[in-house]
């Protein structure tokens, strides 16, 4: 591992908010605060032939990572990419389609296809998330930390399984009942690709990462913890021993979509931050999750669509109920693409200048 | 109203759950148990153009909405139907198109298209469905008992607002947010248009209804209590006064997929019945509900794509957590139309000869 002496972040309140000490004032970002949202991010999009070209691209990635810290003010940047350039790591290469979402020529239907599935290498098959963060943390001279990101191993798992999106993932959800021990070589395959890869993205320069478990929500409590929630814990021990062996502490955000039935079991998670989305009510969550820690979220993102009085009610409420000590604010969800940024920029402000 | 001397029926089990009396067995049905499942179903269906033609020929829809019933083995009926005839009986058509889904050509965007809608009247507009009801009434002879449905009032607003299928129902919550009054104006039109309809079916011979909730779901809980809870409020509490002034007392189910976060306000609804999807835990879910409830679900839907001895297991499992009494048993979401028959059998046959 190269050894750099780190630039002093200028603006750490995420960090510190992570590790729950005092930060004076909530912090804010946004899930998907670089993307379509921004004028500026459809100019650079326009000029590429794809999302995966500027996925692919570290300067163009590291550009429109770089915009949102600028235009809306946000307390982190994080870096742009996508959840499904693991499962292309690993050899199942994913494309974008316009309007419709990923799609896999390839997908997975049994052992052979596990088997010629390799364990990622971020620094061949990865190497330009990892410039793209390296070139980002350059230009962001430390103003503020820089958030890297992975899927969880079920959510990535959902895709490989189902070849696209899907309303219930039942491809994916019959797999685990009729290839048990299938789906776990899978899930551990996958899950030892996403700790090279959180790992790397540490070492390139990233300050905290998030996991993103988009399909927490399809599965049942009892399936929730042996298929998805196991396989997090192993990402967030390996990331805190690594951490331990070289005396570093890089907070990791848990994000489990639609996983409220497992808010007690993610309170457990050797971890610092759980997500909430907008249907977790913030008191019941903070009871289930208990004291220790840190909150994130969970403004519904059509919220944004209100008038500005509207949003600024709705902001300071959630702020409230989350409390002054303990919380990322942020939405429940990714902000919706066609999101006035005005209104976006209104909620930031209204977080920045509240006072508890 | 016509007086007729109703059929008594024989197998009455689901009626006498809902109402929390002793059954000696737990009654089973399952949501699309008249569907693409079933081999006779895809012969019927074959034999028209279209999915709506056979909802609304009410030969066609009696005789698929017996097949589960006599292939199967249920302790109910369910009248072959779609949720989208309100929103055609009120003035917008839908189409359903083959493995995409529901699609509305005109869909509602302010005041003036919400005034052009009308209440439906249902011995008017919806006949066929009366009718199929009456049909099947007559070919039942009191076998078991036939259940109705209407679609929640959210959930036909979301269709109305979006025009088709969506992740998030964006569009819809955008609605609530942006013309708040309009919202309500235009949820309580559909909600009067779902009593008279729901009532029609009971005096066409359905013996007990249930509310589905698709999209319960993508609310906040604050916005699932203004703009879903208050309405299928007052459809429950029209459908019980009504029977107590002509001295029946037919069922309510309540089935609000995604909507954990309401389960204590949906236990203080004026219905008989909440149905449970397959993230709610059971025990949980009873609690914040309270005792006074029958509970229905809720085993997983992708348990029946398991080998016959896994599905014996997780449905005694699931009979053991919801105990002997004041439970109906189904799956926690609509049968997924690729299950082999023989292993639903297996699901209605383990709960049929199960002894607490």
């Amino acid at each position: 591992m190269q050894i750099e002496i780190p630039v002093k972040i200028q603006n750490d309140l995420i960090l510190k908010a992570a590790r729950g000490q005092e930060t004076g004032r909530t912090p804010v970002w946004l899930m998907r605060q670089a993307g379509r949202i921004l004028p500026e991010y459809r100019k650079v999009r326009k000029s590429v032939s794809g999302f995966k070209e500027l996925v692919q691209t570290p300067e163009l990635a590291c550009e429109v990572t770089l915009q949102p810290v600028d235009i809306l003010g946000v307390d982190a940047a994080i870096i742009f990419s996508d959840i499904l350039v693991i499962p292309e790591a690993m050899g199942l290469p994913y494309q974008l389609i316009e309007n419709k979402g990923p799609f896999f020529e390839k997908t997975i239907k049994g052992l052979d296809d596990i088997d010629s599935l390799k364990i990622a290498n971020p620094k061949e098959d990865l190497h330009y998330v990892l410039e793209a963060i390296r070139l980002t943390k350059t230009e962001l001279d430390g103003k503020v930390p820089l958030i890297g990101f992975a899927g969880a191993p079920w959510t990535i798992f959902c895709y490989m399984l189902e070849g696209s999106g899907s309303k219930t993932f039942s491809k994916a959800r019959k797999f685990l009942y009729t290839q048990h021990e299938l789906a776990h070589q899978l899930l551990q395959k996958i899950t030892d690709s996403t700790i090279a890869y959180l790992q790397a993205q540490f070492e390139a320069g990233a300050d905290i990462v998030q996991l993103f478990d988009s399909w927490a929500g399809v599965l049942s409590p009892q399936l929730y913890k042996e298929f998805s929630l196991r396989y997090i814990s192993q990402i967030c021990d390996s990331i805190k021993n690594q951490h331990s062996a070289n005396s570093i502490q890089r907070p990791v955000i848990v994000f489990a979509k639609g996983a409220y039935f497992s808010l007690k079991e993610l309170g457990k998670l050797n971890c610092d931050v759980i997500g909430l989305d907008w249907n977790m009510d913030i008191s019941e969550s903070r009871k289930l999750i208990g004291e220790t820690k840190t909150l994130q979220g969970n403004l519904d993102p059509a919220v944004l669509y209100a008038d500005f009085q509207t949003i600024k009610n709705e902001t300071k409420k959630m702020l409230n109920n989350f409390g002054p000590k303990q919380h990322i604010a942020n939405l429940g969800h990714g902000v919706y693409p066609d999101t006035d940024v005005e209104r976006v920029k209104c909620f930031i402000e209204t977080i920045k200048e509240y006072e508890f």
